[in-house]
C-alpha cells in the first residue's frame, strides 16, 4: 500500500505530519509518500530512526493555509501539497492521500481540480467518525454542503454504509437520519423527503434519530445536510470543552478540592482517552475518485499514523470501487 | 401580580409544580393560581405551610401528557390546565401562566386556541434561556418552527432582543445568527436572507455565530430555525451528559480514584450549580398575546419557583407589550 501524507497540513506542521507518517511506515510497514518541501522533511526525518522504512519525498514548496480561502487557494496553488497529494492517488501512484490542511480546500481541490466525483455521486460528503463508546460513529456530510437536496441526503446514507461496512468493519450498520425527534411529523420538509427516499433503499436504515442517540450507541451511520451536521459537531465540541473547562476551574478553585482532583487524575486521563478522537485520526470524503482522509488541524503524531491507517483501510477494502459500483440515485 | 401555574405540568406533577409554588408565593409574594385537580392541589399544599400565602385553586381535572400528539390533545382536550391557565392570561384574570408540561402542545393551545398571535408576529418562537457563565443567554426558535422563512428569523432577533433587554436587564444585548462558520460565505440560503434582512433591523446585531460563541460568552441572543435550534440544545445536553457519564465511570473504576472523586466532589457540586438550568427555570414562548414560562418536564421545586420569577419579570417588564408596538416584518 502507497499513501502519499500532505508533510504540511496540521497546524504545527510539519512535525506531527512526518513523526505520524514514520510511525506508520514503521507499525504496518505500508509505504509513505511525504509530500512537501523537501529540506524541512528531511530534517524532521534525522529527528527519528528510518532505517528501512519506506519514505519517499514528494517535493513541493507550496502549500494552503487554514486562512487560505478554498475557492480562491484550490485555484491559484496548483501546487500545493493537496494538489499534488491527490494527483498522485489519480495518476495511480499512490493510493490513498492524508491531510489535516483546510478542509474547505481539500474539498474544492479533490471535487474540481484533481480526483473528481465518482460518476453517480451527486455531491461528494465531508464525514467524521467519532469513538463513541469504542466503536466507531460514522456522520455525513459535516460541513460540505450547506444546502442538501432530498437525493443527496441517500446518497450520504448510502455512502456511509458502504464505509461503515468495508473499512470500519461493522456488520448491517444502523443508518440514521438526524432530526429534532423521532416521532411522526417531526423533521424537516428536507429530513422528511430524504426519509421517504432512505426506506427505497437496502440499507438498515432504522429512520430518525436524536443527537443523543450517537453517544449511547443507538446508530452506526448518522446522516444530515452539511449546515446541521457542523453544527452539530461543534456543539458537542463546544459542550464538551465548556464542560471540561468548568469542572477543572471547580477543582483548582481550592486546595482539598484540587488534592482530589490531583488523586483522581488517571480517571480523567481514561476519560480522556475515550473521548479522544485521535485514535481514529481521521475521516474520509466520500464520492470522489480515490481515498482522502482528512484529519484535524490540530492533529499530533499519533492522530496522522491512526489517520494513515484509516486511509490504509478504505484503500485496501476498495471502499471507492464498491461506492462506484453500487451508488444509486434514489 | 397573578400568576396562573400548571399544576400538573413536570414529570413528578402535582408535587414539584405546588412546591415550587409555594416557594415563589412565599418569597415575592405575588398570587399563584393552581390549574389542576382541586383535591389532588389540597394534598400538596398540606405538606407546606401556606399561612398568609397568596394561593389560588383553578380546578379541572383534564390535563395533557408527555406522551399526548399536541395537535389532537390540543384539539380534543379543550379542559386542561393549559387551555385553562392561558384562558386566564387571555381573560385578564392572570398576568401570565407557567407550564413544564408537553411544549408542543403549549406552543399549539397558543397559537390556536387561547392566546393567539400577536398581531404582526409572523411565527411565535419557542425559546430556552441557559446561563452560561452566569450570564443568561436566551437562544430561539429551539423547536417551535422546523421550517423556517428569513423573515420569521428577523422576528425572533427582535423579540429575543426585547426580551433580554426587558425580562432579562441586558443592556444592548448582543444579537447573533446561528451558522457554520462566521467567514463570508459560510451560512446555507436560510441564514443568508435572513443576515440581508436583520441588518437593517435597529438591533446590536453581531452577524454570525457559531455554537461555541455560546458558552465563550460572545452573544446574548442567538437565533435559529427551530429545526436546527433544536438540534442544538438536544446535543449540548446530550455531549454534556455523555461527558460526565464517562467521568463519572472512569473516578468509580477504582478506589483510588474513587477516594479522589469524593475529596473533589464539591468541586463538581459547583460545576453542577453553574450548569444548572432550574436557576434560570423557564423561558418564553415568544409572540403570543400573553406571557408563557415553559419549564423542562424535569423541574424540581426549585426550578418552577425560578420559572414563576420569570413569568413575574416577563410579565412586569410588559414585554408582550413591548413586542406588540415594536415587531417589524422586515
Amino acid at each position: 500500500m502507497r499513501i502519499a501524507v500532505d508533510a504540511m497540513g496540521t497546524d504545527a506542521r510539519p512535525t506531527p505530519d512526518v513523526a505520524g507518517s514514520v510511525m506508520a511506515a514503521r507499525e504496518r510497514g505500508d509505504t509513505i509518500l511525504l509530500v512537501g518541501p523537501e529540506d524541512a522533511i528531511r530534517r524532521e526525518l534525522e529527528k527519528h530512526d528510518t532505517t528501512d522504512l519506506k519514505l519517499e519525498i514528494v517535493h513541493t514548496n507550496q502549500h494552503i493555509l487554514m486562512a487560505d480561502k478554498p475557492s480562491i487557494a484550490s485555484k491559484e496553488k496548483r501546487n500545493s501539497t493537496m494538489h499534488l497529494g491527490m494527483t498522485l492517488v489519480t495518476e495511480g501512484q499512490a493510493d490513498a492521500f492524508v491531510t489535516a490542511g483546510n478542509t474547505g480546500a481539500a474539498y474544492a481541490i479533490a471535487m474540481l481540480y484533481t480526483l473528481r466525483r465518482i460518476p453517480g455521486v451527486m455531491r461528494p460528503a465531508l464525514s467524521g467518525i467519532f469513538p463513541m463508546n469504542q466503536l466507531p460513529v460514522i456522520f455525513l456530510d459535516i460541513g460540505a454542503n450547506s444546502d442538501c437536496k432530498p437525493g443527496w441526503l441517500a446518497q450520504f446514507a448510502q455512502m456511509g454504509s458502504i464505509y461503515a461496512v468495508n473499512a470500519l468493519k461493522q456488520e448491517q450498520p444502523r443508518v440514521g437520519l438526524l432530526s429534532n425527534g423521532e416521532e411522526e411529523g417531526k423533521g424537516n420538509q428536507l429530513t422528511r423527503e430524504a426519509d421517504a427516499l432512505i426506506r427505497t433503499l437496502p440499507l438498515h436504515y432504522i429512520g430518525y434519530v436524536e443527537p443523543t442517540d450517537i453517544p449511547r450507541g443507538n446508530v452506526d451511520v448518522v446522516v444530515a445536510d452539511g449546515f446541521t451536521g457542523n453544527i452539530l459537531i461543534k456543539t458537542f465540541e463546544a459542550a464538551a470543552s465548556y464542560l471540561v473547562d468548568t469542572i477543572r476551574d471547580e477543582i483548582k478553585a481550592s486546595v482539598l478540592t484540587s488534592i482530589g482532583g490531583l488523586i483522581a487524575r488517571p480517571a480523567f486521563q481514561r476519560a480522556g482517552r475515550k473521548l479522544d478522537t485521535s485514535e481514529i485520526g481521521g475521516a474520509p470524503l466520500l464520492g470522489v475518485n480515490g481515498v482522502v482522509i482528512i484529519a484535524h488541524g490540530g492533529s499530533d503524531a499519533n492522530a496522522i499514523k491512526n489517520a494513515i491507517f484509516q486511509a490504509g483501510e478504505a484503500a485496501r477494502s476498495k471502499v471507492v470501487d464498491i461506492i462506484r459500483d453500487n451508488i444509486v440515485q434514489a
